[in-house]
Order: structure tokens, then sequence, then C-alpha cells
């Protein structure tokens, strides 16, 4: 089994509604994200929420606006250099990272 | 870009049919959270599980089942504060914490 | 209120496409951690995602193929003996521990 590496793992939260450069936040964060090479990215949206995720009044204010937390896991270097392009991206929200010890497991095709 | 603070990532992990004071857990524990100006909270809703999300046998069993998992992050302090709060809340369950590096992003609504 | 006691959470993440004996994968997984005695773990769906977790090609390209993760939160050593038992069913995805501070909460059936 390989060796766990340190890793980061960034957490954003913000809102379903919010809107970077025509698209939806979440969206223009993960496409970012692979623009600067980093290794993955998840996106989940909640069941409600409040705080960094809500009580966001904008003009679409009839679209659904649940709370969106979107999961990055790399290097402490790659997420160093990713939070100040998304930052710059948030209008409003909560940026959180964590130490975590991480494995990639990328077998290749062979049958088990 | 701001600087980090120290926070605290508060996880706790029940069933979606948990329920305290007439409504569901998840809403009370949300509404707790806000009175308690607690800075912000998501409630997520698992696909399947077991342990501390699962197999509680209840009257109103028809209904959905599903893990919830509430994240909420705050200072150490807010945290600490909250916790005795959720636990008295809960009948069973998983409350985890862990240390975080948070930034809050609030803008001005200028134009960018 | 318990005391805290040191855990670990593990996050996997892989996709909704992938399978392992005939089932898909989060199901075994799920399945083999309850046959170790694991204490509880939770499955979570993405709204979308790459990396780890997609732009994996396969037969089933028809269904849908979202991110999953899986959170578990056990001791240190249930989680360790977890890990080889979860990455020999995985071809390709991320492993990821951290340091979690837990209470469980398990309260008689007494009316409150």
């Amino acid at each position: 089994m390989p060796t766990p590496k340190k890793g980061t793992l960034l957490r954003l939260h913000f809102s379903e509604s919010d809107r970077h450069a025509g698209k939806p936040l979440y969206e223009a964060v993960v496409e970012r994200a692979r623009q600067l090479g980093i290794a993955g990215a998840t996106v989940f949206r909640g069941l409600e929420g409040y705080g960094e995720t809500a009580e966001i009044h904008r003009p679409h204010l009839m679209r659904r606006d649940q709370p969106i937390v979107v999961t990055i896991v790399d290097t402490p270097e790659n997420i160093r250099r990713l939070i100040p392009e998304v930052e710059s991206m948030m209008d409003k929200g909560l940026i959180a990272t964590s130490e975590v010890e991480c494995i990639r497991v990328e077998r290749s095709a062979a049958p088990k």
C-alpha cells in the first residue's frame, strides 16, 4: 500500500445562486481548479443552511438557493496557490483548510 | 487577502428521522445555532449509511431515514459553547470536531 | 457531557459508477466496514466533480457517474485496519484521513 502524503483539504462554502462570469460560482471554481492543475474537486449541495451559504438576496431569487460546499484535496503548495484565485471569485462565503494524510489510488486496468 | 484565523469545524452525524421538540432534529439544531449567534451551519443528507446515523427504529418508520450530517464552522470558543447544547438535543449520534484555518469573505456589493 | 476521544475521520473519494464484486463500490465499502466492526459510515453523492471522482470511462457510461464521498469516523486503530481493505477495493480514487475529537451520544430511550 502506498505511504500517505501530507495534503490540505480545502472547503469552500457559498450559495447555489452565487455566480461568477455568467455561470454558477461552483462551476467557475471547479473550472479554475482544473485550469490550475489541481488534482480534483467535488461539489456538494446542502439541504439547508445559513450564514456563509444563505440569506443572500439577489435578483434571481426564484431560483433554488441552497448551500454549496466544494471540497478540494491537493498538496499544501497547490492549495496555497488556489486560495487567492477562488477568494477573488467569491463575494460572500467561507474558505476553510485543514491538514489531511492522502493516498491516491490509480491502478492499471489489469483484471483484479 | 485576509489572514486565515483558527477555527473549529463541528460535524454532527444523526438521522433524518430524528426529532426534537416536534420538528426534525436537523432543523432544531440549525435554529439553535442561529439563536446562539453561530456564524453558519449547513445540513447534508447522505445517500446511505449505518452506525450513528441509522438503524434507529421509530414509530415513523415509513418516512425516509437517511443519514444527516450538519457541519458548522466558527471560532473554537463558539463551538465549545454550542456542543453541550446540541449534545442535549441528540438521542444518538456522533459529534466530531477538528481544527481548521478560516477566511471569511464578505465583500461590499460594489461592481467587480 | 462525555469527554471527547481521539478519532480519525476517513474520507474516500471515488465515482458512483465504480463497482466491486458486482455491486456499487460505495455499497461494497459500507458493507466491508460493517463486517469489520467499524462504528459507522456515511455515503454522499456530489453534484459534480473531477479528478479522483470522474473521467472514468467505463462500459456502463449511460449510468449516472457522479462523485461519491464516503466518510467514516472511528478510533485511529480501527481506521488503520480499514484502510488497506478499502484501498484494495478501489481502482482509482483518493483516501484521506484527518484527526478529530469525538463524542458518541447514545441515550437510553427514557423520555426526555
